[in-house]
């Protein structure tokens, strides 16, 4: 039943790991591209299979609102309806209920929210959440919880993550197990330590298969979250997945790795391609800029992604001037092409004993800058 | 020099034929999809060559604005800038002027006109056009000439097509040859008889690799261009490729096709993969439409493209009413496809001498309408 995890090498803090799930196994440390609406932006799911990525996530609270749980549940469960056949991790929907709907109103028995699409009103609770992800046929069930901003009073923070445990016992108990399913239970506490501590061990007495760090990147800084990242993942069981919500920029990534962390997940490669910013070994570079305008280079040498092997700088300058469907879709691929090579790499360096230099190359590239201008 | 062109079997008025270019074969009757800007819309390259598409057209008007001719030139050629390594065919943008301009001035040299990009004001005349092409490295340059609206006056139409036809002798003359690649004259004359024949004659004293009929499909209605297309193209030489322009809807073609055309382009397909229309067997259908929402069965019944393998009608709904990007993709992919099967079951039906079975199949069918509602 559930999930199987296991570690099969440890650099440091760092971990190489095999998650397995009913629709396949995931290579940890991973990072998941976002599929938002049941489908990674601009992006075939075949192509986001090409570029390693081995599982996704979907965000619950999109797909309640459209096409709805029910009508996906009907048509065979996310895998079938959206054509990706490996692992799904769905997050609550709690988190996009607080960053996205109207008129919200939170209760200990639930949040009633107003949906940002068509205004109709719905109630979400631990136990709706987990039976919509189950409807979703989602590999990796994430807990219902609530996320305090940043900054927040010890008060507030205290409070939150004491009903978000309630919330996690709830969640739990409405999860029906599965063989190859799961359910990750969700670290609050903010930047507090002995709030971190009372949330992993109230966690861990309830028991999941995996465990997510939430309530960090959300306005905090990279310091302040390589503070909490210092301690956070340590107080999770060592025998089971890590998780860090919705981070984040490569050396996010990167710096989490180091401190112990096996799951990502962010929008940022998506998100990036639409708006012209890709990611490069040299740091990242806004392919709308003029000097990229007569640039018969690739994006980035070695890169084996479409765009970088069989297109210029020039042309991807050229489609998004023109503000072209292809300039999205292969600067998306190129991008989450991208986040799996830096995962790749992670994970080679671990199994290499390499991980020390990977990391210090890695920044030193990083902070390089793009190259020069012809 | 120039283009081979080679006619392998007759049916009535229609051809099957070989178009051979330094890029490669193409079959006709053939479909050509828009590339307006260097890419067809939301398409890989490798995806349009996937639907049995064998030529391009590119719209000269849109490149020499952005990324202009000299850009293109210098990254190898729009073949190698937007990695499409089989034939195009390059208006003249003499018509997107027309349409797309601001401030035009036409006058016997040429026309004078305002970017609807930036309103930079450019001069294009035939010379320049046809050196544009050349630029662009265009296997089949289009002759500049000037389309009149409909309805015109006989004077107006006459007068115009004239010039055209000077307009024509200028682009020969300015035209560069070389070995697989060709220039195609255009006639003109607008829904009269004896311009259309006038500018026939005219085109033949030049001498060219192929010849367009231009300056239909703009408002006067299928019936109308079938009656000029009952004799236009036999007043264009046998032993050439006839090529109708923008045109058109899926009968339209077939109707064009029986009539002895052999080349057509036509945004149809493209555009309307991104205003949720898609072409199948039984008609066209719009995805939005609510009866679709819940239904799992393909799109089209027998079509091999990935959105009819692969997706149900319900979930290119969901992506549409979500404006996804995915759900543009699929469908431009779908409706090309659609286009190119056409095109080979034309071909097909020639080749096995059951053309006119096939036409009036295809008639029948298109006007059974969409699949009963589940």
């Amino acid at each position: 039943m559930g999930l199987k995890f296991e570690i099969k090498k440890t650099a440091g803090k760092t971990r190489l790991g095999e998650l397995t799930t009913k629709h396949g196994v995931v290579h940890t440390p991973a990072f998941m591209p976002v599929g938002t609406c049941g489908t990674v932006k601009a992006m075939m799911p075949e192509s986001v299979a090409a570029t390693g990525a081995e599982i996704l996530l979907g965000n619950t609270y999109h797909l309640m609102l459209r096409p709805g749980a029910d009508l996906v549940e009907k048509m065979g469960g996310l895998h079938q309806f959206m054509n990706w056949h490996k692992p799904i991790l769905t997050d609550s929907g709690g988190f996009q209920v607080m960053s996205l709907s109207g008129l919200r109103k939170i209760k200990e028995e639930g949040v009633t929210f107003r949906s940002h699409v068509d205004g109709k009103t719905f109630f979400l609770s631990p136990e709706e959440s987990i039976k919509i992800q189950h409807k979703l046929d989602s590999n990796i069930t994430m807990c219902m919880d609530e996320c305090t901003p940043y900054p927040s009073k010890y008060e507030d923070c205290a409070r939150s993550m004491r009903m978000s445990m309630r919330w996690a016992k709830r969640s739990k108990d409405a999860f029906v197990d599965r063989d190859g399913y799961g359910i990750f239970g969700i670290q609050q506490g903010n930047i507090f330590r002995d709030l971190r501590e009372e949330s992993a061990e109230c966690l861990k007495k309830i028991g999941f298969d995996g465990y997510a760090i939430g309530g960090l990147a959300i306005g905090e800084g990279q310091e302040k979250m390589f503070e909490v990242l210092d301690y956070a993942p340590e107080m999770l069981p060592a025998d089971k997945p890590r998780y860090l919500m919705g981070v984040g920029r490569p050396d996010d990534i990167v710096g989490a790795v180091l401190r112990g962390v096996d799951m990502f997940d962010c929008v940022m490669p998506t998100r990036s391609g639409r708006t012209a910013q890709a990611f490069t070994k040299y740091g990242p570079i806004n392919i709308r800029n003029a000097r990229h305008r007569e640039d018969p280079r690739p994006l980035e040498e070695g890169c084996d992604c479409p765009l970088c092997s069989k297109y210029s700088r020039a042309y991807i300058h050229h489609l998004q001037k023109c503000n072209e469907v292809l300039g999205i879709m292969l600067l998306t691929w190129h991008n989450v092409r991208y986040y799996e090579r830096l995962m790749q790499g992670l994970r080679h360096a671990i199994e290499n004993d390499t991980l020390e230099q990977y990391a210090a190359a890695f920044y030193a590239d990083q902070a390089r800058g793009d190259i020069e201008e012809l």
